[in-house]
């Protein structure tokens, strides 16, 4: 069985695992308070040009929405998101677990508009009885989207502005951050993430590490005790140099760090996924240009398929269709893919 | 400047205020455990056919919801509901402060059907990743709706044994509920209510009382400490025979309670604007058999009207046009009623 | 039955029903926009010489407390008060529902002391793992306490100074305000309790109302989105008006309003008591100078009282002695006073 | 500087880095579906002579504990608990953010009894308003306690059966329950731990993992939907796996398995470090029979031990003596306890 189902079924990328081995006699403070996780807040403010930002290390990604988004509302606030987005549909009502709605907008492809955030703004406020409904408080993005599209520059930038106008924050959910940077559509950079959001994080579990995500506040207005907010979430790892080695190991060496050695290599081999489905005349049900794809195939092709691969049966088309999900990550091997092409 | 905007414009039916007057000096236990409570108790469980039921009083609509839901629901469980319903759209969030998620479901009119609960019900437990999706755990229904329109017994007992399948409790918020009752086209008494429910309240505030919600638990396993959640919620009244005294005077008769005579003269001069709108020719954007009527109105209609009527605008409908609501109540007058629809 | 059990087991006083019923048929906006409202928070202003303060009116206590803290805190942040405070012990944890912890404080009268507050506080900030522990965000304190006890102008200007220079919120949850500023010991003013809170609120409840608790927030960084929250936490009564007519009828007439008189009123029957409790010998568990009085009684007394007066059993003090409490209030008479004293 | 800080300022056993390197390119399913786990949790049960026992891997204790204690409780009830312990001062109000309160037993040596159990109870019940106040809901315990203290056999089976009595369930928390089997002190094994509590731990990241704790429900009342709880409570790790291959290796082997081997070691050396204590005539502050030793020592001799060694400062005694921590573990050298012990 050849394993494409995501990108998170093996270990990690052996060099992390080579520093953990190295590092593991080594006594330190808990908590996060090591040189590991100094150095590494270091290497994640140089990458991001914000040489101010808060940087923080958390477990996952349920944990670091669910903090994050607890740390900036009060308590009548909801959060703006797609419908499709992962803290709507995937983290069994981690957010209103923690008392707080999430206001779901339209979308088709994982992606919201600059546009549909300030209509919703606008019919909050313009409500008479505004007092009476959940206020927009905070806007999540995710970069890639679930659906492994890209929100462009000119599209983040639109969507920042109206964030700023409308004094609502701006929240990117990078856990497949590294993926969308080494699309060969993208334009944004890690510093241009930093400039046009007010928190981000650069997602660690699903690009080679074995668990953890770094958040990056760039606003200091939402700095402030934020490391209360991760105990009380459960996210503060008492050996918490380990996500200090990790992310130390994936963003060493500027531009050319294994954080986007892994996410490159990834994205070419879903490229080249990508181009034999086009190629072999099936359809995709999002145009995606990062890690994930999304062909629709016909059903016996799926049958066939899955007694060799592995991979997500995402939804049915109609009734001789399937759309699947197909992830690359660092583990994916050329050979694999090549078998996967033939098969098609 | 004549009011239709709410059923809640006024203090309340005289024959309560009297009551009120009339016991003022009385001294009883507090917090619901008075003679009054229990005899109004007494008087719902009567009505509803429903001699071993709960009876519980809280002060106000959004409480009760709260209360009742909470008491419910596990902790990563979601309530279904009309995307339309009050919980999900004017409680600021009430449910979610609870750490509950509202599943919203299409509705065009307010209700929801047997099918859908089925098919959200079926979704979850067929997903393969279930247990990262909020659980569905109860269904909200009002009767009537926000939009005025009511559940026929036929259709209330199709999502009754749909919710029996599916061992999903069912909730029925009758914040307007005398006036569903009173309506022509109702087919359902308050015992049919008891029984198809598991939980559900009969409305006070909307219905000539000063304030006041009863909840009637039919369902044994819903019962267990639920004055503990009252307390929590802060809805446990510290002069609790204020509600006691209320509900004996709406409850009192029968058939012929003041309850009753109030919601069905709501609705009979409702349907006076009702015809008077058909007759002139405009549409109506629900087909409400309840006390409020949403008709189409030109817009300078709309602007005519609203220099001597109070009234709800509800939606744009197109360039021209808008719909509004106009709301009658105990307290509405028939001579109200005529001069609005000369004006019409 | 006489009873002395509580200070609400009648309803209220007659000129608020009186209020009532002349102003039943008046159409007004609902949710608290009404001019009743607006009247009577013109005159608490007045009376708070707090020309700018917020007035906010909610149904009871518990929920006052509750919307009043939530709306302060941040999420890791708890709340500094008495161990025997309201909110620690007879809320049903109210507060922590809404997340928060209640860090309570020895204390013998059901006071606490600007030292206790300081050291609390030095306390968490001195700790090295601070973010370990929840963090001090704000001040409850009662007046009168659930001990009848009250604070002098000297102890509540030292917290309100010690408040201050900790950056800590001063709450003041005033459900039995009136007896304390009624008290012959009393040295402070409702001017004084607006200029040293940031929050407290005139408890109505207790004193004379039907029900109702009037929150005055006098520093502005705590007036925000108030009424969402009170939405959110069931508080925001369809016919707000209730609450406005009945604040208009305690507070019109400057020093010599309703709600003065009925406190004193309540108090000098209560000091009735007290003086012949202390010319019988009888020891008091509390000194209280308020409308609360708790004598500690023979078992003997206690029960041959018990057969013609109600009264709470408060604590077993010896096994031949027990505290009771007699609470006095508008509706008690002096007759039935007499007659207790003779028969103590 | 030599570190008896903690029992976690290392990364891990030596035998769990090899494990994750061996197992490194495997691929498996997520979310602790795996091989692993399931291999990992047969091992649990059969150490537990518990084969129906429930077995689920969290990566912390703060989590673990905030969602164990959230899938009891309903919403208005508490958990009994040591004044010292983890839950009520170290997590940052963690589980009043699940919206429960702790409610503190007093405790001299973190450590609390049957007797106290069944007075709070009945303290509960027996009180006239126990709808007003937080109902017990569950008891939780740490074994060892955070003062390094033990329940012997007697006491556990005592609280045990208080808890049936009371139909109040026991949750005992295991970060350090290797250190507490492992004492010359105890008379438990696991399977009278499985027996005598409802729920419990075995914690990984203080006894030689790099994180994880196995939560083991024994009583079937408490297995439902407990997967949904980890994910909201941002629990479930991605690659589980993690977990299962850390637990796998620690427990393999029965009596002899590396997780007893580490316990050993540990207390082996904190009892040579707490017999130089005694013999040098110093006291202790709590007389601890596991890896946490606590000596009461002359504050120039805490200053001069600081330069050579790291401990934990605990309290000042008195003006002259301060009592610290030292703590022992799997990467504790016999060489640095002599060390020490030359210097005491």
């Amino acid at each position: 069985m050849i394993h494409f189902e995501c990108d998170y079924t093996e270990g990690c990328h052996p060099a992390i695992l080579q520093r953990l081995v190295e590092t593991n006699e080594e006594q330190t403070t808990g908590y996060g308070m090591d040189e590991h996780c100094e150095n590494a807040r270091a290497l994640i403010r140089n990458l991001c040009e914000a040489p101010d930002a808060d940087v923080h290390f958390l477990v996952g990604g349920t944990q670091t929405n669910t903090t994050v988004i607890a740390s900036i509302l009060r308590p009548y606030q909801g959060v703006l998101c797609a419908e499709t987005g992962h803290i709507n549909v995937h983290e069994t009502g981690a957010i209103e677990a923690t008392g707080h709605k999430v206001l779901p907008l339209k979308s088709s492809d994982g992606k919201i508009t600059a546009g549909q955030i300030r209509e919703a703004y606008d019919a909050h406020w313009n409500d008479h009885d505004h007092e009476h409904i959940v206020q927009p408080g905070l806007v999540y993005l995710s970069q890639s989207t679930e659906n492994g599209t890209i929100y462009s520059k000119a599209e983040l930038t639109a969507i920042s502005q109206t964030c700023h106008d409308c004094k609502l924050p701006l929240f990117l959910d990078g856990a497949r951050l590294g993926y969308a940077l080494a699309s060969p559509e993208n334009d944004l950079t890690l510093a241009d993430i930093a400039r046009l959001c007010d928190v981000f994080y650069i997602g660690g579990t699903k690009v080679g590490a074995l668990f953890g995500e770094a958040v990056v506040i760039t606003n200091p207005a939402f700095t402030r005790d934020f490391r209360y907010l991760i105990k009380q979430h459960g996210g503060m790892l008492a050996k918490g140099r380990l996500l200090g080695i990790q992310f130390e190991t994936l963003m060493e060496g500027g531009d050319d760090c294994l954080y986007f050695q892994i996410s490159n290599h990834a994205v070419k081999l879903a490229y080249k996924i990508k181009e034999a489905i086009v190629a072999k005349g099936y359809d995709l049900l999002y145009d995606s240009p990062t890690n994930q794809q999304y062909p629709i195939l016909p059903d016996e092709m799926v049958e066939k398929l899955s007694k060799e691969f592995s991979f997500a049966v995402w939804s049915k088309v109609d009734d001789k269709h399937t759309a699947v999900r197909f992830c690359t990550s660092w583990a994916t091997r050329k050979e694999s893919v090549d078998t996967l092409i033939q098969k098609l």
